[in-house]
């Protein structure tokens, strides 16, 4: 049976920690949405259907026969052992499910630079306050985060966060570096030196078969101004 | 063996959604920075220490013997089987976790309300961005967040999240009622209406015994201006 993963066509965003780790395992599923011109319609209609008793709150949720599943940390965690991409052990699974939450609260503060005021207005509305936002984002809160994730990779010696074996967590981190890359290249550029472990979890991940196809196909979405990692000239100095 | 429960002793904050659930459960637990003077020492050490792989990225954690485990949700996932507060077949755990991932999406976004810059300027320092913030929250995001649990609970059939059932959906349900009466008197007031379900939990929970009996103690530590929910007269209309 395939997956089937509900998320917006155009754009990486959350969906992509989702799909790197799909690709990976190389599963079976469908991209439901992008699959064709009623994808739309039917990641709408399951949203709306009165048949469930608790329909998903926002994209991504993935569909394993019945069951369905909201928040891209939670899938990560239903998806990790079933793939091999997180330990089978209750006490791991929840450790690495933390470091995935950590994450999840880094991508939201990465969407706030450029939406500090709130989702719900457009980024020309609020422009000021983005640059005030991204100004504390990279003086206080990259090196508060990527430091942490440097920090849990010189702990488990490496090379990936939980030690030897390739965790979903290694995954995100390929995304965080290639998202905060497209976003901030000159503010990213001075960052790097900072985080040599994490660089290279992302090239170890960028080189793995299935990621390096992946990446390299059309199911990889460029990177746009739609998304969590957005390209503003005037956030970058 | 009890539990440790780590978190800023002088607020509700993010911890507070875990002691709910510690009440209900009438568990044995230790709330380490508040038992002592030394309690905030231990939590800073235990931040730091370099004997763990992988140390908590932030309070609040939990510690059951050798097991460390971060994020609210996270540690309600943790407690919820072991205590009766969450289903205990996997696909309707992670069905209940979903939900409690949505509830710490909107958590940061009632953050977000007093600190749209960043959470390391003052509030102080961000008044007139946190006015704009805040409209938009009461305009477009509390309907949104609270009009879905109205509908999940409508869903349901009551009177709780996944039906008859209490869990700690439930508790946290309840927790956002008394934190947004308490920050935004007028504007939740005006709102109420539209959300009675949620309301009927908020009102079942306050009455269970152990959650009452809790309340009245001085393990409930008062809402203040340090916390996720704050009064700032300019924030209410």
């Amino acid at each position: 049976m395939a997956y089937e993963l509900y998320y917006w066509p155009m754009i990486q965003g959350r969906g992509e920690f989702v799909r790197l780790a799909l690709a990976e395992a190389g599963a079976d599923y469908v991209d439901v949405a992008r699959r064709s011109k009623n994808g739309m319609q039917a990641m709408s209609k399951l949203m709306e259907t009165k048949r469930l008793a608790v329909p998903p709150f926002a994209p991504p949720f993935l569909k394993f026969g019945n069951q369905i599943i909201g928040h891209t940390a939670n899938i990560l965690l239903f998806l990790g052992t079933r793939h091999g991409l997180a330990p089978k052990a209750e006490a791991a699974r929840l450790q690495l499910h933390g470091l995935q939450l950590t994450i999840t609260d880094f991508v939201s503060e990465i969407h706030d630079t450029h939406h500090p005021l709130g989702p719900t207005l457009y980024y020309e509305e609020q422009r000021a306050a983005a640059k005030r936002r991204t100004d504390e984002f990279w003086k206080q809160r990259v090196p508060k985060y990527l430091g942490y994730f440097e920090d849990i990779l010189k702990r488990s010696d490496g090379p990936y966060a939980l030690g030897r074996r390739l965790s979903y967590v290694d995954l995100s981190l390929f995304q965080l570096v290639e998202g905060l890359r497209y976003a901030f290249p000159k503010r990213m550029k001075r960052f790097e030196k900072a985080i040599p472990r994490v660089l290279d979890v992302r090239d170890r991940v960028a080189e793995r078969p299935r990621i390096k196809a992946y990446l390299a196909s059309d199911k990889r979405i460029a990177f746009n101004e739609y998304g969590i990692f957005r390209r503003y000239k005037a956030l970058d100095r």
